[in-house]
């Protein structure tokens, strides 16, 4: 088996169609509307946000799933309005958003599923997208997957799509996918937006199992600022239209081709983190537990003082060492170490301060690793992704709405 | 039962003297060394930080009230360098500043508390503690408060202090303190530093179970980016100079006198964040347990969404929704209700935009409240008190030690 990277994003894989354009829901005319197609029902499934206070389109897409047995044949997506805290409107309003779409591209009502994202609060303009919407289906092509990961973005520096193709003895399959972040980002169970899609021939079960695996290590292991939304949701689309069907044997394949492309599209979303300059891998060794690593990563990637001090170039070991010891999990100080890229800083209860200018040269890095052991002797480990915090970052919160 | 407002901190109750000076700790010349000293032994309590990376001096002070059975005749705190992380290096030197102390003052060394602030992971400039120390009890005076809590400060933009005399029907006593922040705050045990005196006669069970009382919700109910620090302390120390001894009737007394100290001082240390702008006091009410409103008031009060919009202004009630939803506290959206100030911007369902450009005018103040009902129908609440996170706490922590 081997996996390639190749060109475009969800309309890689055969069997997909795309596009993305502006209806009218933001005012300042970029694109605000996507929609995926299937050109015959696919096997789907999707993970979700574990935020209680959910939006009207993860309902629906949740009860979609569940009526349909997961299958879909379009996904429709506006940004600029999160359709979340809208009350009875909201629901009614995400509905009308399915169905608009299955008369628009001539499927059943709940193989539609819904996804928004934007300002929380406020109602669609569902004007806009009675419009929008058929226009959207008939300008769905095979090569529109790039307009589409436009039309998802919010305060999103960049479009993230990727794709790959996997290999294997019985035929090769491809992997597509695109995302959205960039703010309120800490998926426990979902990115804000995450959407792959696969020519592989494969079963709900299994389908929903290989995203479930797939983003455990990748979009619910970043975060940008702790902040799980009301929106997230990752969507997994199976055309079947490669011929290869994914068996238990080949199982690792379609595993391998969702989480390479799921990787990279978490970590676009920390490179595009609202107000980033760095990507900082944290890893967690040394732990008692599974969940005592994941735990640690956590406080560690989301500790504002970590994350200045990386944003001033600074070697702050003794930030990394104080987040760790106050997460919740097990942590021996005399044996703790903390390593900044490959340089050990901290070690057997001392410091090698004569190594932090060093250390501070590394910082200067785009894309940054920290490894940090609990000193516990256990040998449970956990990486997790986060992004520096800035000035930008405030900036762009302080001003959101105004 | 009265409480009343008077002039000084720590020293204002009678008993106790105290001093603050440059031993040469700082590089910048301002006071680093601060002494309180008793006339006689005092009874002493203490409650310390959660955190597992503890501080030298944070174990030796837990060790001498043990063997003491809680009395101290001083406390000698440094600032400019945490003693955190030092390795052997360190708790020789947490020792030899109780050693030094015990000698210049003449008591016995379990009976001196020490406490530490600033950088982690440098060890101490020992020659300048043993030129300070002598020269600080000497200088100690009954009016030196004000120089001891100038003496704590690292980043704290003003020094905190305050007392009251507490009136009852069998006598009058009083209790000062003093306090230092300003960031790695969000004291689950203590606060980054904290001293309370009081002239009151109280023995060592009531004044343990009073002060933790009183931390609850005070110290305890305080956040200013979620960062639980490696030498959090909270000390307090009764004389007994009053003549007015605590039993089970005036119990109540010495709590409010505690609780009334430690309320200002805490809410000077949140005033005094670092770089923060608005003090913001978060009620959670409507829920199910007691645990439930802590966890959600303090998820709320952490959330650098919130904290950004409530700097820019933002009257951003989802992003309080979005906040309670993922706390991990049980929550029901349609019955969920959010007021910031007077004003209901949130509830049944749904928002009350109209009201948004008086609540945004509301956020120009400088102290707020906000109040999230989490809508389960439970009668549990809780408050904790935060700051805005702004440009400035960016500048601050990514520029600390450069």
């Amino acid at each position: 088996m081997s996996v390639r990277v190749i060109d475009g994003g969800v309309t890689a894989p055969a069997g997909f169609r795309a596009t993305g354009l502006h209806c009218g829901i933001k005012a300042n005319g970029k694109p605000d509307l996507a929609l995926i197609v299937t050109d015959t029902p696919a096997t789907a499934a999707g993970v979700f946000t574990i935020n209680l206070a959910k939006a009207a389109p993860v309902y629906l897409s949740q009860d979609h799933l569940a009526s349909s047995g997961g299958r879909a044949s379009a996904i429709v997506t506006n940004s600029g309005c999160a359709n979340a805290c809208t009350g009875p409107q909201g629901v009614a309003d995400a509905k009308e958003m399915a169905k608009l779409t299955a008369s628009a591209v001539g499927c059943r009502e709940d193989h539609v599923l819904v996804a928004s994202t934007g300002v929380i609060g406020v109602n669609l303009k569902m004007d806009k997208l009675r419009a929008g919407i058929p226009q959207a289906a008939s300008a769905a092509t095979a090569d529109g997957g790039a307009a589409a990961a436009r039309a998802i973005m919010t305060t999103d520096p960049f479009p993230k799509e990727y794709a790959v193709e996997v290999s294997t003895e019985f035929g090769n399959f491809r992997v597509g996918g695109m995302a959205k972040g960039s703010g309120m980002i800490e998926p426990r169970m979902a990115t804000m937006l995450g959407y792959l899609t696969t020519d592989a021939d494969v079963d709900q079960v299994m389908l929903s199992r290989a995203l479930a695996e797939a983003s455990r290590y990748t979009f619910n292991a970043i975060t940008v600022d702790g902040e799980p939304s009301t929106n997230d949701c990752v969507f997994a689309l199976a055309s079947g239209a490669s011929g290869v069907t994914i068996n238990e044997n080949l199982y690792p394949a379609l595993f391998e081709g969702l989480r390479a492309v799921a990787h990279e599209l978490a970590l676009g979303i920390v490179r595009g983190g609202e107000g980033a300059t760095k990507l900082i891998e944290i890893t967690v060794t040394g732990a008692s537990t599974d969940a005592d690593a994941w735990m640690a990563a956590r406080a560690i990637a989301n500790s504002p003082l970590v994350k200045t001090a990386v944003h001033g170039g600074d070697p702050n070991w003794g930030r990394l060492v104080a987040a760790a010891g106050r997460s919740g999990a097990a942590f021996v100080l005399d044996g703790a170490r903390v390593q900044i890229g490959s340089l050990v800083l901290f070690e057997n209860g001392r410091p090698f301060d004569e190594l932090a200018p060093k250390a501070a040269e590394y910082l200067q890095g785009k894309e940054l690793s920290i490894e940090v052991n609990l000193g516990t002797g256990g040998s449970h480990r956990a990486t997790v992704w986060t992004c520096d915090l800035t000035a930008e970052y405030v900036k762009i919160n302080a001003e959101y709405r105004t």
